[in-house]
């Protein structure tokens, strides 16, 4: 079926929703055996979220660390450690944390059932078959990662940043807890927030559109603008709203493609292991003739909520490095196509993005 | 799980995209044996919509009189009728129409899998397991019926107007296809169209709220505004826009309630046969007192697109008729007490209700 876009089957939303999960995953168990892998963001380790969880014997429990991404050979290497350990597949697969600890949880599970290397799913649609059932719970907003269907890891050995872009790596449920996002760290909030904003104006910009997209897109550029427009980004209601916006941002990615932005940022991200978020925020400050508008506007959101940017960032780097800069960047077709035309190259040139990098 | 949401999983979303119907049949007919059952808005009886339609030897294709609405004495009759002809379970029911074939198709896939009678189920989450899986094909834009969690039927013995509000009413999968509402007539393609904006204005003003259903009622709404608002309603723009605006209400339905307008609209379809989207309308075009502003907005559309609607609908009844409106649309307790609170009995009085229905 051509263009057939995937949903989250299940979303269960509201403060205090993550109480559900145990009822959630005890009837899994209950009817499919196996036991369950929880992939917990490092952040919560000895907090009471962790205390809380529904860790039952023979479960196991793994805290993934967010100081680099995701890599095809973290993921290898659980999917060793869990194939080692168990005998069957596990009842479940639950990601809670960031996009990292997201997107480890979805390329486990489509690696425990389709079996090989992680790296042999980077691309489109190259898994053969559903993951182990999985639930997401994000604990922070803006990567979309709950609902979207890639999983990003970088390939080290490739000098590559690549999704398992997949129907299958799309969460059987999610538990959109608001309650959850309030301890995030105000620069932080802000760079992952940003995620949202920044895909969905690249999408809207684009060439590449889907009426269903474009309005996911809208709603959540609209709730984004909210957030970052108010007085104080982060509290309750605004945590809420950023929380469907990135929800609803990560539907609209399903449906479209990034722009000028993700591809930089990805360079970034492969050759300095700048996080996504950040990586997205450098790039947004210097993007001044390719979205004009959405630049000034992230300047004024900046300001607003008294956030701020490292700078110098490729200040050390030789010419090998702004070479790989830009190979890191070009590599990613369908965005630059999307926002640029078939001629990108002719457009974002070598110079051109060198020029950007240096500003950054 | 508490307040877990359900999606459509997958949605086909373009022009042309009704085509790949065939290959998905197929597919599912190959892994699970069984025939293909089509209900099909008898609208197209004899038109090239369904000579190009996907069906084998052995698939059943019944067209749906839409003179009146659903009733559960009519999905009894499919019942028995496909379970005479078939020993097995069909390997999909697939719904080409509007409300009324949309929720037909869901209605026998729930019973066919149920048992029992199709009023066993009328109610909120008393289907007990999935229905036959069911592809939905909406060929006039606005009831929401392609993502919503209910099948509304009539029972003309209980005197009621009552859906399967289930998850299992869902549909599994969505073809919409923006080609297809083109040969709507003008003014049934506005009183249908019309059923989207009213129920997301009904549930943005009601008490019970959810961030998400929010965000689908807000967007669905801007979407309804730009098609009512613009010169020409049924433009090939619109007609797609109306298409997303409808399966997002029907998204945020999922996670809401009306509000006044349906409960009377009810009891207008109950007692007087009228059809779900004019029954809106009619209402609508008399809700100064609970929604000024919609109202107003309302009126304009329907000057813009130079719609009328039917006067003097209600006055042939005598007192009993009155009664029998008031106790049809009175027994809607979530929507009543979603808008009015719980003491909607003291607002929408017998003497109030009848004092509107008197003005339709």
């Amino acid at each position: 079926m051509v263009n057939n876009s995937k949903n989250v089957p299940y979303y269960a939303f509201g403060e205090g929703s993550l109480a559900g999960l145990g009822t959630l995953l005890a009837e899994r168990a209950k009817s499919r055996g196996g036991r369950c892998i929880f992939f917990v963001d490092h952040f919560f380790q000895g907090r009471s979220l962790v205390r809380d969880l529904p860790v039952e014997e023979g479960d196991t429990l793994f805290f993934v660390s967010t100081v680099d991404e995701p890599t095809t050979d973290g993921i290898n290497e659980y999917y060793s450690a869990i194939t080692a350990k168990y005998h069957e597949l596990p009842s479940a697969i639950v990601g809670i944390g960031g996009g990292c600890t997201l997107d480890t949880a979805k390329a486990v599970s489509n690696l425990l059932t389709n079996g090989g290397k992680a790296e042999d799913y980077q691309g489109w649609d190259l898994v053969k078959v559903p993951g182990v059932y999985k639930v997401g719970v994000p604990t922070i907003s803006g990567t979309g990662a709950e609902s979207s269907r890639t999983c990003v890891l970088t390939n080290r050995r490739k000098n590559l940043k690549l999704g398992m872009n997949s129907e299958h790596t799309i969460f059987d449920q999610l538990i959109l807890d608001p309650a959850l996002p309030v301890t995030v760290p105000r620069n932080q909030y802000f760079y992952t927030g940003m995620d949202t904003y920044i895909h969905c104006i690249e999408s809207l910009n684009g060439s590449h559109r889907h009426a269903v997209g474009d309005s996911f897109s809208r709603e959540a550029l609209a709730l984004s603008r909210e957030v970052f427009g108010s007085a104080d980004m982060q509290n309750r209601a605004n945590v809420e709203r950023l929380m469907v916006a990135s929800y609803l941002g990560g539907c609209a990615i399903a449906n479209s493609y990034v722009g000028v932005v993700h591809p930089l940022s990805a360079g970034l991200s492969t050759v300095l292991k700048i996080h996504h978020g950040l990586a997205n925020c450098l790039v947004m400050n210097v993007m001044e003739d390719f979205y004009p508008k959405e630049t000034d506007e992230f300047h004024r959101y900046m300001e607003d909520q008294g956030v701020d940017l490292p700078s110098g960032v490729t200040g050390n780097l030789d010419d090998d490095g702004f070479a790989r800069l830009y190979e890191s960047t070009i590599i990613h077709e369908k965005p630059l196509v999307n926002a640029l035309g078939a001629e990108y190259r002719a457009i974002l040139t070598r110079e051109r993005a060198s020029e950007i990098f240096r500003r950054i």
